[in-house]
């Protein structure tokens, strides 16, 4: 995962065993050294076995790239290549380095363990991207994500192929890159966490050796408080600011020219900082209030004839692109940005829609879609994997228009994420988004898909990403030295309300500050075993309630659930992590209950009391609802089973 | 864990708030600052709250050293301290910055999740160590561990009060620290994987932020091919030599003046590398037979009337002894070291046992006890937890001679671990040792030990040792991407062979460079599951088989076992690091149907058939024998229930 392009499957199997030797022919460079030095670790970690090749031997796998890369990488750079397998070596082409790294990660994937040993399968795979950006938003405004954490995820990256790690590095909560013309930014604009330059260029240089681009996005003028901190002049509004904020949303004052010296210094210095040829100004969700409440701007925007804030911001980002060309960069912001007095270089990030994404391409703009791919939206991994960068709007499209839509970003905001959880967050669902952006568009087999992400998952976790092992790590704290196995029932079949309901529900903004260490915080985006328990009862119903491997399965698992809250019911009451789950686990025990007795009708082709119909329909109604921020997601199928349980008809 | 040596019990509770913060008074001190720096965020991990106390308020934890620590940690230096803990706050006071640091330890292992928050009992403990001297020694030359592994057992060494690291630094298999001087030494003698003098530096300093000293060793004249590779001039044969080796066990010659001319640059070099006061020099299992080989070393015996191999060694000692000193060190060795023509103030430490610790004392020689502290050998924990320094032969001693009684070290010999399992090797266990060396000498419950050290367990895989997480991995690579929990069930009841079983059984040398990578490398030391099932079954037949909690527990684990070969059985068989477990897994099976048929029969006060015992002693014998290096640890209270059955009688 992605699958590749083309996959044509050989006979026999390559072991993997102590004698297994990397040679690189045709060009040597760091970058792909390095590669190669990394892949061998990460291949001996995979398999536990330590390799040591005899002086000389005949390589397992030659990698062979044609030219070198530039040392900055370059958007459409060539990614493609070939890999063969035999039962008697492997051999990896590719134009370049590149190339040559993502075949690296597919022989990595082709690795399984076999009754002789760990093995990859002959085959002969030639592939390369269908979209050449293919990226990852992480937002480390609203909550820091420390260098260690991001570099695993690049890893993670790697492994599935994405190649431009979108760095949204400042907004209303949090100023994290170190500006050394206006240190206040982060000194006054941040809690105190914040990147050094040094450690901005470790990333950037780590990215590289992965082929993976870093885009950095200082959102402007909008999401712009944690500016204003140190700086109260840019803003449009008196202030005084403060980062927990509240209050309407404050935004750049476009209107005076000392905000523009100021943006002439700052993209300069970090315009040298970011080697991409990309830079991200943001541009997204101006409300306009500050704006109105300013009569200043008010009559700056008579004065030079605009008519709203719409015009206002179309001229600020005119001027802002001014000042990034002439930093050598090319400008990417957010649909709002989409006006027809900017240059048509310019890159479109959708996050509304394929509509306007069409719409920019249409009008000559080249354009990324994220609307689809918001991992903290909690979605199913299916979900994300439906949304395709051309369909929708975008199918319509002229092959012209099309080829301006450059690929896609999914996209990790940070309003509920540490980083002990974000792993979990963004893995493995991100896989299968990946897999979107590389991947033939005919590539849709949901099935397919889940079964390849689960191995891709496991591949990840003993490359070192967390997001198994932090949820173990977090149920346990919930539930201090007590055994946690009747947790672990509860916490595999709920899933966190979904979209924007966790901060729907607060009413209020959100406390950047408070803990995250709840169930809704360790429970996965999605429940596998909710997900394999709806499949069963669809199948057994498909099969007339006569799959009895199916039915096994759904009456294990409902027992499971109904005998549990008794054991879990304790361990809840006993801490102030738990016991808003009390509610839960009773809701579950009940489904478990109200499931096996539906099953008995059904095993007996009785049909249900009435009474007990109206009793069922309640507590599947209760056990709807959300507790503590959590979903209990076996509900629907347990529904299914009552209502198919209550057509039989007597014979 | 390790028990305070004074504990007083309060009452109430301090609640752990995001509003929690600590405050220094008395001595500031770098390491001190440092210590609390880390406490606060381990303390920040283990209840996921990020702190955010408010300016100006009332410190939650006040700490209060009396006077700073010396640049260079000391042996006896003061680590006692109090703690005190109330509903409204808490203090810790210490002579010294090291005492402290022992309080913040103390302080983290109080807190826990309850009904209303995190919180610490109320609580005033008075505490200092039992042993000045608490150690581990790990031995990195057989199987080479990287910096960042040992530094993760640095933290858990702290948080168990242990205070030296005993680095094994140098063996027949690999040289491992570099000597500028000597650059063959590691070179040639290691397989290219060492530590820079940068990088022992820095682990020195992180060891000392956490009041551990580094006692570095250098093991001679035996235990030393790996020196011989680069520097064959120093051998008592002609070689050649590799580090494989094969053969009889090389030595260095004593006999001629170059071999002290390399040592007094040697060891002046290490000298400066290595601040502690003290220099271990090895000094163990000198077979003498490369010396017995070499007529001009035995010339030399005579020469100087000298009676055999021994006195030769001892000759050596002394000189060596008259280096160490002249750089300002102090001595430390092995038993065999221990000759009246050395000074008093060398340390010999016992591998032999309590018997030579007391000879030696009796002598005047002060020494340290390792005997039984081997984690190596595979002990229950309840084993090593019985054996004490002063007991046996050391219980005999005079009040003086008791005093020049250290302490003892732990031992991690490194034959059969990698840095992927060693933490698993070391961890929980080496807590209970810790303990033995900290606490009172009348602290020996094993079931509060077994209940503590679970506690311990568990927060120092928060702190971020893997000895629970690495099982999980390894499990997981040797079953690829099938569920794993039948294949848990199975790793829950088994232990490697004890003692030195896995490397009698090779009948040749080890292969160190073998994978490590099955189900004997990825086995806990200790089952918990068979110990607890044990205590069930003794519990069950005390009671006159009336105990129905013990009774159901242990018909649960029977059935469990029972049926889960039928679901082990085809991933087994799919993999080829688990195929040579198809055999345990049956034995497991048929031992749980076993027993549950002895359960029966006592249930039924029915006596057993004849020929049924007849077959079951025969199941037990087989179950009994190791398979791949496995131990099935349920064995024993199997057959008791089965013997049990066996004794009733009809009335």
């Amino acid at each position: 995962m992605p699958m590749p392009a083309s996959v044509q499957s050989g006979s026999g199997q390559l072991p993997i065993t102590q004698s297994f030797s990397v040679a690189v022919t045709g060009t040597h460079e760091v970058s792909l050294d390095a590669g190669v030095q990394r892949f061998t670790k990460q291949l001996s970690q995979l398999t536990g076995i330590p390799f040591r090749p005899a002086a000389g031997a005949t390589p397992t796998l030659t990698i062979h790239a044609d030219h070198g890369r530039d040392a900055i990488q370059k958007l459409g750079e060539d990614e493609s290549y070939e890999l063969t397998v035999s039962d008697s070596g492997a051999k990896i082409d590719a134009p370049t380095p590149l190339g040559a790294l993502c075949g690296l990660e597919t022989f990595l994937q082709l690795v399984t363990i076999t009754p002789n040993g760990f093995a990859a399968p002959a085959v002969t795979i030639k592939d390369q991207p269908r979209f050449p950006w293919r990226g990852m938003l992480i937002d480390v405004s609203r909550h820091f994500i420390p260098i260690d954490v991001l570099k695993r995820n690049l890893d993670g990256m790697a492994a599935v192929k994405m190649n431009v790690l979108h760095w949204h590095l400042s907004d209303d909560q949090g100023f994290r890159a170190e500006s050394k013309k206006f240190p206040k930014l982060t000194g006054m604009g941040s809690d105190g966490q914040f990147y050094t330059q040094d450690e901005i260029r470790d990333l950037i240089s780590y990215a590289h050796d992965r082929g993976i681009r870093v885009v950095p996005e200082f959102d402007m003028p909008g999401h712009t408080r944690s500016w204003f901190l140190g700086y109260p002049e840019l803003a449009s509004g008196p202030g005084p600011y403060t980062l927990e904020g509240g209050g309407i949303d404050p935004a750049i004052d476009p209107t005076r020219e000392s905000t523009y010296k100021f943006l002439e210094t700052f993209i300069a210095e970090m315009a040298k900082l970011f080697p991409d040829a990309y830079f991200h100004i943001g541009g997204d969700e101006v409300d306009g209030k500050q704006w109105d409440a300013n009569p200043k701007i008010q009559e700056f925007i008579k004065a030079h004839g605009m008519k709203n804030n719409q015009d206002l911001q179309a001229y600020f980002n005119k001027r802002l692109e001014k000042i990034v060309t002439k930093n050598h960069k090319i400008m990417v912001g957010w649909d709002e940005i989409l006006h027809p007095d900017l240059p048509k270089n310019i890159v479109v990030q959708s996050w509304r829609g394929q509509q306007s994404l069409a719409v920019a391409a249409q009008q000559g703009y080249r354009g990324l879609l994220s609307y689809g791919y918001y991992l903290d939206l909690m979605w199913p991994t299916s979900r994300h994997y439906a949304v395709d960068p051309m369909s929708g709007a975008a199918a319509n499209l002229t092959p012209e228009q099309k080829a301006l839509i450059l690929g896609g970003e999914s996209c990790q905001w940070a309003e509920w994420v540490t980083p002990e959880n974000i792993d979990s967050h963004i893995w493995p669902r991100n896989a299968a988004i990946a897999e979107r952006f590389w991947s033939p568009q005919s590539v849709v087999d949901v099935n397919s898909m889940y079964a390849r992400m689960h191995a891709v998952s496991l591949e990840l976790e003993s490359l070192g990403l967390m997001h198994l092992a932090a949820r173990r790590q977090m149920l346990q704290r919930m539930a201090g030295t007590a055994d946690i196995t009747s947790l672990k029932v509860l916490a595999n079949v709920v899933e966190p309300v979904k979209d924007y309901a966790r901060s729907d529900t607060l009413q209020r903004p959100i406390d950047f500050h408070m803990p995250l260490n709840h169930m809704i915080d360790a429970a996965y985006p999605e429940s596998d075993t909710a997900r394999q328990f709806g499949e069963a009862v669809q199948q057994f119903i498909q099969s007339g309630y006569k799959d009895e491997a199916a039915e096994a399965q759904i009456r294990t698992r409902l027992l499971l659930w109904r005998n549990n809250d008794a054991k879990l019911h304790p361990l809840l009451e006993q801490s102030s992590l738990l016991q808003e789950n009390v509610p839960i686990s009773q809701n579950l025990a009940m489904l478990g209950a109200t499931g096996l007795q539906a099953l008995d009708y059904l095993d007996k082709g009785q049909p249900e009391p009435d009474l007990w119909k109206t009793q069922q329909a309640a507590v599947i109604e209760q056990a709807k609802k959300p507790v503590a921020g959590l979903l209990l997601q076996v509900t629907e199928p347990v529904e299914q089973l009552v209502q198919a349980a209550s057509k039989i008809t007597v014979h």
